[in-house]
């Protein structure tokens, strides 16, 4: 769903990725990675999409909310798992979202 | 593919949508508009993915060729249609990219 973000200023962080072959795992881990994402103070929302690539878009009240998400241990260790197993490659962007507008269908 | 942008600050434009029912010449449309990006004066990339929701990142090098592209009268003219006929609701979010990093598999 598009997420619920309040008036800008917040952050995004894009994260783009292509994936290996198979699961390994990776299902699981990012069904877990979301749950612990919602927990994190500063967490405003998160948009997904996945075909030939992912992306994964989620919104933060701060950096300082984004930096202790991704210092949090179960992030770090799925994030290793990510260059070791999941990933073919990725990119990562820290973004300020300083206007948005949208459009609902009556 | 992931968008193989400069190094930061950049801007990106997120825009997170969720689809009408059948095609009504969406898919044509979305292509012609791609083709027209690609061309615009300060276009750095574009990512693109969708399942249950669309999202599509195209990355600026400045507000002003975002403006620009706002105000192109193709673009505008889809703008209308989407609204009309091909979105059931959607979000749109300027932000700058301050920071990036990436991984590539060997």
């Amino acid at each position: 769903m598009i997420a619920e973000t309040p008036t800008p200023p917040y952050f995004a962080v894009i994260f783009t990725s292509v994936r290996t072959e198979g699961d390994h795992g990776y299902a699981e881990m990012a069904d877990r990675m979301l749950e612990l994402a919602h927990h994190q103070d500063g967490f405003l929302g998160v948009e997904s999409a996945r075909n030939e690539i992912g992306i994964t878009v989620s919104y933060w009240r701060d950096l300082e909310s984004i930096h202790k998400w991704r210092d949090h241990v179960e992030h770090s260790i799925a994030r290793d798992k990510g260059r070791k197993e999941w990933y073919q490659s990725f990119k990562t962007r820290i973004a300020k979202v300083d206007r948005d507008y949208g459009f609902e269908r009556e």
